[in-house]
């Protein structure tokens, strides 16, 4: 284990300065002037904490060349304004997701950014085989870190499921069949990393808010199509965890009483229409002819066949709706659309449109719905925005 | 106008303050110590804080008898704790519901305890009608708060609907069929006093949130059934007001999308199935037979009268699915069910708990899921419960 510095966080001693760190984060280069405006607090207290970080080198100052967003309270007259910007060189992250065939790492920087993408086949799904498997791939991640000559901070790891962020269990992973494995505190004794494990897509909806589409925004949902259909939601500038653990179940929201059973129990779940396994059902049920999987499928609704076309039509009208429920009980300012299914967007975007249009409520229609293209390591990266959130706001 | 002292609000000058009163008006009376573990604050910024409020009035010292939620902490020797607490009769508010029939007004005390309740019916439904008929009742409350010898500080006003609570409009008010109505300036021109206008769910929310079965909670909900099905949601210690105003629709959850149409266009909506109006157009339909009005579609119920029961049944059903809803989405601690359609609540409660039990998500199903009989005056106090919730949180 090359960098066992676990023990180092950032120097932000307070709520106040780790949220200051962060604001230049996720919006810099900032004037100081432009950080106390946008984290609501005096110029005094932003001097004050930025003072440190500065001098441990998580900040570096730069002179206003007048491009960027902080133009906006630019001084008309006088000397530059120095900008402050975070060293993404500074620290660096590695962050994993587990899948229930592979494993995908990623090493960021700071702000996030990939460095190297890696991704290894699984041998076994139990959690010794797996965990051996990622240990493996954290130890490669360290070594090509040690090139960087700067540690790595912290680890993430991200799991479709149930689970349980602060205590660092995975309650139920459907895919890789687990139940209450304490994931944090064995992945931590394996690579000498502190430890953060957070569900998929709330992992995902942290890299959105903090590097991608939700920056900004107090309140915004991200919702992934694909092998299953997932949500996070932030609300009040937080990522909502439910007080038991769930939450964000677009997936299992009734479309359709009637319609065909879901593994939750029930049937016509947005999840037991719009996943890929259920649009190949469909595609078998009508058409009475096989599919062998989702790039056929993608393909004969490509060329025209009416089954596979009828069958994206149905799966974007569910999502639609499921977006519509989201916006009716929440009202986010938008939502993103990502996840492996978005490969088949032009099939089903205009279904998603109409029917969320059609059962939005008033002027929940005003939500922004927008797509992301989520390449396969955007996933990994989600598990290291969240090793990055814990390395700022852990209590020092 | 008897109280016009409209410029004066809690000597709370900064948000620290307004947490620690806010804290011991849900939970007191606390000792210092316990305020300060509550609102998550030093001691000596409690010490500070509290000062003021004493010197002021708004909070007095007791001492430790022994009894309440305080006592966990009590020392074990030495001299009894002091215990702060809200003087309640510090300072008077006035809460009013506009409905489309009649004005519900409360005179309440600072701790949001009912002290009058007035109803007068309503002339006409134009703003001009209503704000008379408003301001004669809040004058002759304003008469009687005279005899208290303590000033009225604010008036809180509900209104079913689409209300942006920060600009004081009614967007929209189906009832009352206003549109874009600048009711708080209007209400604060005619009464003296300042004025909060809010969405009457959401102001149900704050007075279960800080004065009932919310309190302690960061994450609940609170649904209400009769002519309407609403919600309104708490959200890491927040109410939900939505970035354009739409939130809580529960309502407009799709249960059955060829069930019966709904207002806002679509079919098989909650609140087409469950809204008092839709059980009884359900039991006009499947018997054939006339129903003057939800007393009498509840007296055929508890008679035996197989429509109307399976009106009810089916009505629980899908409220039962909307709550669920809720709870796969945002995973609330707890939802409350309250509203004039409890008092059917014999006849549906069964499905309610059925339905709800059928379509939560996994550990969703633990979400506490209660009832609360809602006096007729209980709007007009979530009402109050705003004008107190802007009186403590006011800038200074
Ligand atoms: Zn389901
Ligand atoms: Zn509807």
């Amino acid at each position: 284990m090359s960098s066992p510095a676990a023990t180092e966080t950032l120097p932000a001693a307070t709520p106040a300065a780790a949220h200051i760190f962060t604001t230049v984060l996720s919006h810099g280069p900032l004037t100081r002037l432009e950080v106390a405006r946008r984290a609501g607090l005096s110029a005094a207290a932003v001097t004050k904490a930025v003072r440190p970080l500065i001098e441990s080198g998580y900040l570096v100052e730069e002179a206003d060349t007048g491009a960027g967003a902080h133009t906006e309270v630019r001084p008309a007259l006088g000397r530059p304004a120095t900008l402050v910007r975070v060293d993404g060189g500074r620290a660096l992250f590695i962050g994993v997701k587990l899948t229930g065939d592979e494993i995908i790492g990623v090493l960021t920087d700071l702000c996030c950014r990939i460095l190297l993408a890696r991704r290894v086949p699984l041998a076994g799904r139990d959690p010794e085989a797996v965990l051996a498997t990622a240990a493996d791939l954290v130890r490669e991640l360290l070594t090509e870190a040690d090139g960087y000559g700067v540690r790595v901070a912290g680890l993430g790891i991200a799991v479709a499921g149930d689970v349980d962020r602060a205590e660092g269990v995975v309650r139920y992973s459907p895919f890789l069949e687990w139940r209450d494995v304490p994931l944090a505190g064995l992945a931590a004794a394996v690579t000498g990393l502190p430890v953060t494990v957070d569900n998929d897509v709330r992992a995902l909806t942290v890299a959105e808010q903090w590097f991608g589409a939700g920056v900004g925004l107090s309140d915004f949902a991200v919702v992934t199509v694909g092998a299953g259909i997932g949500c996070g939601l932030v609300v009040h500038g937080r990522v909502v965890a439910g007080a038991h653990g769930v939450a964000g179940e677009i997936g299992h929201v009734t479309v359709d009483p009637n319609g065909p059973p879901c593994h939750c129990g029930n049937r016509g779940c947005v999840e037991a229409i719009a996943a890929d396994a259920a649009i190949l059902a469909r595609i078998r049920e009508t058409g009475g002819t096989e599919v062998a999987g989702t790039a056929e499928a993608v393909d004969r609704a490509r060329h025209g066949d009416t089954d596979a076309r009828e069958a994206y039509a149905r799966a974007g009208e569910a999502i639609g709706r499921g977006i519509a429920t989201v916006a009716n009980l929440l009202g986010p300012a938008r939502v993103i659309i990502s996840g492996e299914g978005l490969a088949a967007y032009d099939l089903f975007a205009e279904q998603i449109r109409e029917a969320f249009t059609a059962a939005a409520f008033g002027s929940a229609a005003q939500c922004d719905v927008r797509t992301r293209p989520l390449p396969f390591e955007e996933w990994a990266r989600g598990a290291a925005a969240t090793a990055i959130q814990c390395f700022i706001t852990a209590p020092n």
